[in-house]
């Protein structure tokens, strides 16, 4: 099979209706089987038609409270100049809640409200109306009356009603069956991995995400074990699959790549009918039908796989199952970064969320399709059309919610420097406030004093040295936000210093070596208090940052860095000593410098921000953050500057 | 045990901070033990503490496209005036997505981008950046990095981010285990009722609601068998209970009444904390504590035990998960009917929703405990605080939403008169239209029209006889309707007359025996299309309404006033012969007449109508209206009048 370079790009709305208007015209769309169920395990199933209840509810006049039963033309007249006695056991019986009337009953006085003129005699000074506190048959429903219609989702609430309506067993749609393909030469099974992996292995995880969305949604995922890249291979397992299967998913393998065999298999076995789709991530999905059954070829990348499964497959097995999937609940946000995107490509951008002031704030996180954990950090997905070269900060956009906004009313938005010890701040928020969250944008000190400025953020990790006084972070706060309250609150002190490979091989001893030419440096992003720290230093030391290699290669947090370092990229950068750590890399120390969180006055009071005061006086805290190396929280929850 | 004939009326917030701030002080709430479950098993279940990376993703440099790998300083100084030649094999590898990088190379260029000078020769006009198209070591995260914290409830997103990250198994809280005891002589066990229910038995439903709940909300119910009233038996269950599961649930028997001995064993066993809660429904709730487990007494009417169980039973399950419970989404609406209330009472209403212009309305349905279809159909559930008096129509209320709001917009909201027919309507909905479906308000015909004004509905079902011309609907749509432009089109005509028992016992011949000094009527409500008929007839006949007995007693319903006549409570009910079809009573016919929706002319052209269109178009749909009885679907679908 000969290599194909060049995808479609077709836009999202007109690659689903190719698609899917296929697939409902030869049938493949048409719900699965119905079969039948008890109806005690019938939650989240589908029903296949309606259901009418056996009996009515209640079946009989029954009694609506503990009284006592009366026969309303019985008290007609009655007043507390004439009362009415009514003898129990003759005009009256007593009754509990459930009870039937007794024949010729048609009213209920409540216990509570009992008269009684002696010993099982009651004294009535009101006439009572007929049925009062009766339950008549049928008040809930009658037999015969539709409990549920077709298409219907069974929550608790319908079990006890079908329950209540004698319906023991109830006809639901079969599990819509998926097969999930694993192909790729390079993958290995999770459980073969052992306890190290080679260069060039990937563990095969996205069989398992898919499986898992597959079953959230109420279908079956059938996993099938990896393929590799061997055409023949790969055609006999798809063939098995729309066999076994009512609809096949073809994981990786789906771009123009030499060992891309997925888009010539389902050709040759049935038809495809998109290969490229204008989104991003996702570009590469394949849709097409295989022996009658859908098939997708979903890209190797999680997220790509993730967005492709969201967008097409979901669809499918709703459809087999004979509803429509349900929305997402939305919400209004305004953006705190810009996102450029080209034009012609409808891309997906996951974002954090927050409540601060009166505003949701979205914040975009990472956009590569590789960086799963962007997913698993996100809020919500925001989505900029194929029209639009992106938005711009400030913008008011519209967000899918992954949870709910009073959950995220519950989180702290930091913006600011990136530390590890956010990390261990997160997990001990949650452990004390269950509810509570926090959510972190890395923009380094001076991005995180604009947040405060532009109100997108309850508070900023700053550590910014001031060149003439030699002080940290408060100078800067009252130059930056002058005019407004704020506290300046210590977090840690920690140590910055040069993370080079293990075992420092090209001998670096501090700062002065970054201008050697054997040495590749990797640096933070401008506005980051590292890069300014190190650009204070290289001046002290008369370095002109032309003469660093690697200078202008910019990265958002320490562990990049680190990470740059550790993958022989770099020999050098500038960084915490828990990063370095982190990725077992040696460590020059330079500097001990001061991390603070700045926080406006008007949040101080906040819970979002009470609660990280909670946290840092909590010695269990100091201890873990201690031990990750480089850090000193003698003064950690310390006000450093109120103004 | 005596009978003990008060409960407590406690805050809702006053009783539940007693509850649990006891159960925290004898450590009841501590969360479930841990247990280690396989990643691919982990979806739903809540982590029990952070779970770390074994492996950075990825784990190698990696490149991120196909195209070819080579070193970025080879490329230094490229030009389309001087470009630089680079040899596949010697200076340049090819590559596919995710292959390790070679030794040495720093950069990839895609296969698109790349112009070859001649067989395995690259011709590059620009200098390539390091690290292009390159995935660094641990772009995703890095060994040792924290990929869920404690408490998190785990997603397919993460367990796709677990496994790459080299994690197999993951510790989870182990599933709080509910007992859940149904308690009451009158419950029968579903799968005893065989084909036909005693007077006085009661399905048992609520634990099996109940169960479905705990298992949605991640705990595993035990159901244990229904317990008759006998304390001593009631005793040793609980105690039982107590042994084998995290939190007891007693189900009924939780009010004053004479077999409520909940109470008092569990104070036996125990000890109980509220007895009593200022709630509506539920407020006879129990909340305790036994062997140091929780204990909840949960009423005998179903929509009482399910709001029971949502407000003190799914914090006690969470708790025990280590989390805190999910918040519900909300929006705001516009009230469409008011509300009255106790003062003194929480008042939890159930309400449909539908967005209407611009607006959203909710309806309120039946407010009775018993009736659990109120809890079926409705969109959401509002609450009125106790210190009012209730709501007024037109009232901005927030809702708590039991579905998204997206899904809400795709309701046809109609008032009005109530047809059976409308059931048939909202099952083809749903089938033919996946997503959509109907929402209707029985506020009778004039109710349907004047909620139209208030522009609360997409349309109104109507049928109402202009006495002076003899013609329906029209002249009351141009009198009460006037300056707007109206489409009335026809769902059907239909055929009113007397409901009575079966065989006719009193010999009911026509409206002329109403007056009959032994005839019982059940009527409807003012407003209703069936009212105003039954009032034009009776003036015709010259019969006084203070003559006809029972002419008071109103129903919103043709199906309440057939069961109110089945349940012996009535001889006769005016109403359409489906209805007494559907209830087994005999019927007299009286008159046919029309029955309309009237359309709005804004609305006419909106999905929510032209679906209901579409649905009246269809002749499976007639056929099944038509099979109900007494109905003619001849003009069904037919535009009537428009102006």
């Amino acid at each position: 099979m000969g290599r194909k370079v060049y995808l479609e790009d077709l836009p999202k709305e007109e690659a689903y209706g190719r698609f899917m208007d296929y697939l409902r015209g030869t049938g493949a769309l048409e719900p699965c089987r119905a079969e039948t169920v008890p109806v005690e395990e019938a939650l989240g199933r589908v029903t296949a038609g309606p259901v009418y209840a056996r009996f009515s509810s209640p079946h009989y006049n029954a009694s609506g409270v503990d009284g006592v039963a009366v026969r309303s033309r019985d008290t007609y007249g009655a007043s507390e100049a004439s009362p009415v006695h009514l003898a129990v056991g003759e005009q009256a019986q007593i009754v509990d809640t459930g009870d039937p009337l007794p024949p010729g009953y048609d009213a209920v006085i409540m216990i509570e409200d009992v008269h009684w003129a002696g010993e099982g005699v009651l004294e009535i000074i009101e006439a009572v109306p007929p049925r009062q506190h009766v339950r008549v048959v049928g008040e809930d429903f009658v037999a015969a009356d539709m409990l549920l219609p077709a298409g219907h989702t069974v929550r608790p609430v319908d079990i006890g009603a079908l329950i209540t309506g004698g319906v023991e067993e109830v006809a639901v749609r079969a599990r819509p069956r998926v097969a999930l393909l694993p192909t790729g030469t390079e993958l290995v099974e999770m459980a073969d991995t052992g306890g190290s992996l080679k260069p060039g292995d990937i563990i095969e995880s996205n069989s398992r995400m898919l499986a898992a969305m597959v079953r959230e949604w109420g279908g079956e995922p059938l996993r099938y074990p990896i393929t590799p890249d061997d055409p023949q291979r790969l055609k006999e397992v798809v063939a098995r699959a729309a066999g076994e299967a009512d609809i096949v998913v073809v994981g990786s393998g789906s771009s123009a790549g030499r060992e891309d065999y997925t888009s010539a298999v389902i050709g040759e076995l049935g038809r495809v009918l998109v290969h490229g789709v204008a989104i991003r991530p996702g570009k590469p999905v394949i849709l097409g039908e295989v022996a009658g059954r859908p098939a997708v070829g979903v890209p190797g990348y999680p997220v790509s796989a993730w967005l492709c499964a969201e967008l097409f497959l979901r669809p499918l097995v709703y459809a087999k199952l004979g509803v429509s999937p349900p929305k997402r609940h939305k919400t209004e946000a305004v953006l705190s970064r810009k996102i450029v995107t080209p034009i012609g490509v409808e891309e997906f951008v996951r974002v954090v969320l927050g409540r601060v002031g009166g505003k949701v704030i979205a914040t975009p996180v990472s956009r590569g399709a590789g960086v799963l954990t962007s997913l698993v950090r996100s809020d919500g997905i925001l989505r900029v059309p194929r029209q639009a070269e992106g938005f711009h900060a400030g913008q008011e956009v519209r967000v899918e919610l992954f949870r709910s906004l009073s959950e995220i009313e519950e989180t702290t938005v930091i913006a600011g420097s990136h530390d590890i010890s956010l990390d261990v701040m997160a997990s001990f928020l949650r452990r004390s406030f269950p509810g509570a969250s926090l959510s972190s944008a890395h923009v380094g000190s001076l991005g995180g004093l604009a947040a405060l400025l532009r109100g997108e953020a309850h508070c900023a990790g700053v550590h910014l040295l001031d060149e003439e006084t030699g002080e940290y972070n408060i100078p800067y706060v009252k130059r930056l936000l002058k005019g407004r309250q704020n506290v300046l609150v210590n977090l840690a002190y920690r140590e910055q210093g040069l993370m080079v490979a293990p075992g420092n091989p090209k001998g670096i001893r501090g700062l002065e070596d970054l201008a050697r030419e054997d040495v590749v440096f990797v640096n933070r992003q401008r506005g980051a208090g590292t890069r300014v720290y190190l650009d204070y230093a290289l001046r002290r030391l008369g370095i002109d940052p032309g003469a660093v290699r690697g200078y202008e290669c910019e990265e958002y947090t320490h562990t990049a860095v680190a990470a740059a370092v550790a993958a022989g990229l770099a020999d050098a950068g500038l960084g915490i000593r828990a990063a370095a750590r982190a990725l077992g890399l040696d460590f020059v120390g330079v500097a001990w410098e001061r991390y603070d969180l700045c926080v406006p006055a008007e949040y101080w009071d906040t819970p979002q921000v009470q609660r990280l005061l909670e946290v840092m006086a909590d010695p269990a805290f100091r201890q873990e953050v201690e031990a990750l190396g480089g850090y000193d929280t003698k003064d950690c929850g310390r006000v450093m500057h109120r103004g």
